[in-house]
């Protein structure tokens, strides 16, 4: 039986479908991608950021295709193939860039104990602003809507505290901005079904916000609203399917 | 009130104490420890695997001095001092190693495909292994027991599949082994009083995971095994107070 995930709209629109038109030529680099997906997102970013060239191929990760499968066997997305082998999980990759592409823009600085900084902040965000971003959508109840808002506006204002400006780093774009951006991005959804205010982040939040996803790599990205918008309707109903979804419900880690 | 954890053994005995007692002079990387702990036994290896000098200073993580928590505002370890200022996460550490020293002994690989499976399989042991290894030591139940070594053998054999021999990658030992080996080293908890055995994970597992306790660096940075006891015994009854036992407890990821 299909599981309701399967109607997701097949494939890009808007901006980021004339992103994907422009990368359909064979490349040394094949980037799995699903185009709602916020992990996917962060992959995109940093391959748009970065200028290195990759062709783009849409999966759906609920019918996943021989080839696909074959290469890279969990099925996940986003994928990259590289010389015929497959790399999975969105920051694993974003860092495989880096070290393939050294002489493309950097999104890691080079100092050593600055890298370590950004590793640091972008755990945070994996571990902390992520997992509650999902906790706020899915809350069914306003006693849970409440906590869930609580605690992500919490870890909004540690980061937020972190922001030098422009961006995370300063000037630079890094991995940090990367690795939040796809939520930045959806953030909408709270404003409108859950209350959410980037001024309830603290003092420079919103304008940090604005920025990121302002960014041209962000917006060239991303699809037309309309098409998020029979998603992000599952999560607020708490019936998504996907990996993420299900362990915020159990309340186990982000897998 | 004092929490009971705050009456661990001290500081390091054996092999430990004598690995310690070769590092008390002022170097430019300061490593804060617990003896006990397997996160700061992770980065401890890979100090003593890359010859980096380093100055060792035990820190009772329930009872945090005041330099540390200037430097370190969470109070965690295992953390570094590198010319006045702090990092923490036992991964992080380690990759700030690779980058800091890139003359010393390479835990990583130089390709960059390799380095991203390095890193793809880390993960795997920090979002899979290590949380099954705490929920099977903290089941107070025997179903629970069961079903957390029924999860613990499963993801061991899809680590052990992917075992070259003698080490992780092969010949070289890298950081998949760096990260795994301070669980290997505890595992006969799970064995006394869990029912675990080696051999349930599969072919080869029993002499990998013999190789990784045998390893110089993995021998000479533990204590002796009475001093663990009193540790293990307090996850064994599900009653420790650290992070990681909490958050098994509560269900959640892995702080």
């Amino acid at each position: 039986m299909s599981i309701p995930d399967e109607r997701f709209f097949p494939y890009a629109t808007g901006l980021a479908a004339q992103t994907v038109e422009k990368h359909q030529q064979p490349q040394d680099l094949i980037f799995y991608a699903g185009w709602f997906c916020p992990f996917v997102h962060r992959s995109w970013i940093a391959l748009e950021e970065k200028g290195i060239p990759y062709q783009y191929k849409e999966v759906n990760p609920y019918k996943k295709e021989n080839h696909f499968l074959e290469i890279n066997p969990k099925g996940l997305v986003p994928a990259v193939e590289y010389k015929g082998k497959a790399l999975y999980e969105s920051l694993i990759i974003c860092e495989f860039l880096e070290d393939a592409y050294p002489s493309y823009t950097p999104l890691l600085p080079s100092d050593p104990f600055e890298r370590a900084l950004v590793r640091l902040w972008v755990d945070f965000i994996s571990k902390s602003v992520v997992p509650a971003f999902y906790r706020v959508i899915q809350a069914q109840d306003a006693e849970k809507q409440k906590a869930g808002l609580d605690e992500f506006n919490r870890v909004l204002r540690t980061l937020s505290e972190q922001v030098k400006g422009p961006y995370f780093l300063g000037d630079q774009f890094s991995l940090v901005d990367v690795a939040l951006a796809p939520w930045v991005a959806r953030d909408y959804v709270l404003q409108e079904h859950r209350g959410y205010t980037r001024e309830a982040a603290g003092a420079g939040w919103k304008e940090y916000a604005e920025r990121l996803e302002n960014r041209e790599s962000v917006l060239k990205t991303q699809s037309d609203k309309e098409h998020y918008e029979e998603i992000y309707d599952r999560f607020l109903r708490n019936e998504a399917q996907c990996e993420v979804a299900k362990a915020t419900r159990s309340g186990s880690g982000l897998p």
